[in-house]
């Protein structure tokens, strides 16, 4: 299964003709054809290497030989279902129980991060005894049904998508774009204000809230990162109203913020979450999930009196996976290299930035990072195409990267965790040119940046303001620039998730 | 990851603290613990080997050296999501529509069956512009909310479930225990005229069909075969209220009905759905699916304008896995295999019914088999705690077998397509003293048959009659008969799916 079996257009004439076509491929017009990766390096048929700098899933790095090997041995012993005792279910659910705060205590194991944010909700209601969710503005939560419903990033593709009486749809908490910025006194408490308001209108309408969802840090919806205390004030907020909090960590989970193991616990040891969902990264590709939450909650679903039983949640080959990227994360100390990566990553971002007026905000934590890219700094206009256009510049320096948000001008960065230092380097050596062409033809001239590298200072609205009105006063063009090319929506790379 | 590391009781402990309470235990009073499995055969952390009746997941036989094989090289080599190109999806794509009718050639790769069914939903809504749901009495369709939602078999569990006002339960097409039995004239055409009026009864109330959804066999159900013609008439009905129709092939597709690749064949072929949705067995116990529709329903989703991606669907190692077990299917000829020993295990449980008046009825197709004990036949008083004995008394004799249906009087047939003639000899052999001693403690006298193992007459109604009025007059305790345990519902080994 390993080499080319087919030419590269009989492969691309084969998947239009099969493929469901709402499956959109990266680089649509000149898609690539993936053979083999390794660590933080995907390799195409003619033996090209790119660097990953968009794979989360591939957390521990592609194809890690500890995680093949106890996939592939696994395999070969024993792969059923869990109705059967096996001790692989056990000790992987204690591992993960061993990471999180002692009152999440209880897992269920499923096949993806769809399916454990359907179970969270389910959970969520069954507690509860209510109906509705609050869910974030440009929020991706998962591709099933329930989860398509409380997705409004899914529903700015829909022209006339109108959202159910059950679902409320809170302010992103976005300091940068949002309607509290940096110059706010006290964001936090003010988006967290806007849910209680939120939950007083649909109490209102005599409707009750059983939890509010979120993303630890928003993903697709923009690499958000919540201003510190949101959570905590959100919770009471939501508790108070009969309802509790899920933390959605399919994207941000298992230690890619570095300082700690979980998002969430960016918001301090005095927020935990009532349902935890994960995904993505926890098999380092392989199709495996989890949902942790309280005994109460757990014991409020039996109650019920409704089994829940998952085919391949919680086999032994997906938990023994899973207990070998947990081994190679502490291992290979791939937390402390999210800090340290992360961090050099973002200094070299922060220093492009002084010199980019492009970009307007770079923000996240370890080696989960945006780059928000903006005509002008003071009305934020996105740059979209300028987005998309870095993106197919990089590809071209065979560096793979997306851009997501609502206005698709957020550099995403979520590469494998064993990302280095020279990855870093050489994203941002790369990045530098592309930059400049794209000021050139939008007329926007480099700032004057004395510390380069050095100087990482907070920035703020103020900040912004002083910026545009010294170096960025030059005429731009009201549509995209002419040397982009016209054709930006049909070669759109597909976002998310 | 191979042997055992801790001791049973402890692995028990760690599952009660840290698995959630809903997700239940075979034999939950003297749980199983498995550590390995080949073929057909399970074995325990002694080395105690059980035939395994049940795993129809584990369809080409567990961990079968081919499809370990494909995985561990595949995972080896690359793991990464669907918006790269690769020659394994597109193979496999290719691979499974030749196994279908030309008309479904577009397939969507998923990581369950219940994203599956979840999926099929959505593209049947978003086609027919319609939302409501005709589902069958007994159906199980998966675990996530809106499956819930149009699964009666999961509101049995419930006190007082209510089902949605979208949702329209029609009557399972069950000729021993339905409405309409053996001796109706035309039990397919009343089954399906049943629909009808269902569909009428929801036009009157404004209500829009969007699909209609049943196994193809009804498994959880009662391992339900409906009448031949019962899909082409429900199919005509659905769609004159411009509905589709959705055949859920995820416990009975791949070859195991033996005469066809997939159950809704058995039909005829002049019945084709819209949608067809595949899981359990497809990838030999690794988690993938796949959904399957016709190039019209893709292009509608498509032109949504909502892309769908699935992170782990349709990943190089899921298709090379899918691939691997298409493979072996072929190589051993597994449904020639479920032909031959589907009729020699069908022939021995016929042969068991005429002599033991416990059994009610013996149906299926190929490997596909249930076996419904009843008290009375002519009542067909369900023998719920007499099935539960006969699991509990088989597992004694190491062989696991389940027992399922709205009354859990049904045994449950559905073993790895590798089950041999002797595996087949023995579970009957086995059985046959159990259902014996079953009999002496209700009372039930053995029947006369001169030609066991010959015979294979179609069962009617009025066999039936004729039968209990010949030989089963014995009096019988009104409640469960005094040797069988008392402790049943705790007891009951969980059923689905």
């Amino acid at each position: 299964m390993s080499a080319e079996k087919l030419d590269k257009s009989k492969t691309l004439f084969l998947r239009q003709k099969h493929v469901g076509p709402s499956c959109k491929i990266f680089f649509s017009q000149d898609p690539i054809k993936i053979v083999k990766a390794k660590g933080q390096y995907m390799y195409d048929e003619n033996g090209q290497r790119y660097l990953d700098c968009i794979n989360n899933v591939a957390h521990v790095g592609h194809c890690h030989p500890d995680v093949v090997q106890a996939g592939a041995e696994q395999m070969g012993t024993l792969n059923t279902n869990a109705r059967f005792l096996h001790d692989n279910l056990v000790l992987y659910a204690q591992r993960l129980q061993a990471t999180l705060p002692p009152a999440l205590s209880v897992c269920y194991f499923v096949n993806s991060g769809s399916e454990a944010n359907d179970l969270a909700l389910r959970l969520a209601r069954n507690f509860t005894g209510h109906d509705d969710i609050i869910t974030l503005e440009n929020a991706y939560h998962g591709h099933v049904s329930s989860l398509i419903d409380i997705s409004p990033y899914k529903h700015h593709q829909l022209p006339d998508a109108e959202l159910r009486p059950s679902v409320h749809v809170a302010p992103s908490p976005d300091v940068y774009r949002g309607r509290y910025r940096a110059d706010h006194p006290d964001p936090a408490a003010a988006y967290a204000d806007d849910v209680r308001e939120l939950i007083d209108r649909a109490h209102e309408k005599g409707r009750k809230i059983a939890a509010f969802i979120a993303e630890s840090l928003q993903s697709c919806g923009g690499q958000v990162v919540p201003p510190a205390g949101y959570f905590q004030q959100v919770a009471a907020h939501v508790r108070r109203a009969g309802g509790v909090v899920i933390a959605d960590e399919v994207q941000v989970g298992f230690g890619r913020v570095g300082s700690h193991f979980w998002a969430f616990q960016l918001q301090g040891a005095d927020f935990v979450p009532d349902i935890v969902t994960m995904g993505k990264p926890i098999g380092n590709g392989h199709p495996m999930s989890c949902v942790v939450t309280t005994a109460e909650v757990a014991q409020a679903f039996a109650s019920s009196g409704m089994e829940y039983f998952n085919t391949f949640g919680g086999n032994p080959v997906s938990c023994a996976i899973g207990l070998a990227v947990l081994d190679v994360i502490g291992k290979e100390d791939l937390q402390g290299n999210a800090v340290r990566v992360g961090r050099r990553l973002s200094d070299l971002l922060e220093a492009l930035k002084r010199k980019h007026p492009l970009i307007g905000d770079v923000r996240g934590r370890g080696l989960f990072i945006g780059v928000e890219l903006v005509k002008d700094r003071l009305t934020l206009t996105p740059a979209t195409a300028e987005a998309q256009e870095v993106i197919y510049k990089l590809k071209e320096e065979k560096i793979l990267l997306s851009a997501d948000g609502p206005h698709r001008n957020v550099l995403k960065f979520k590469p494998p965790m064993c990302f280095t230092p020279e990855d870093a380097e050489l994203v941002a050596a790369k990045l530098d040119p592309v930059l400049t062409e794209l000021e050139e033809v939008l007329g926007l001239k480099p700032l004057d940046v004395p510390n380069v590298g050095k100087d990482r200072s907070k920035r703020t609205l103020s900040d912004e303001r002083q910026q545009h009105h010294d170096g960025i006063g030059a005429p731009r063009p009201a549509s995209a620039p002419k040397r982009i090319r016209k054709e930006t929506n049909s070669r759109i790379t597909p976002a998310a998730d």
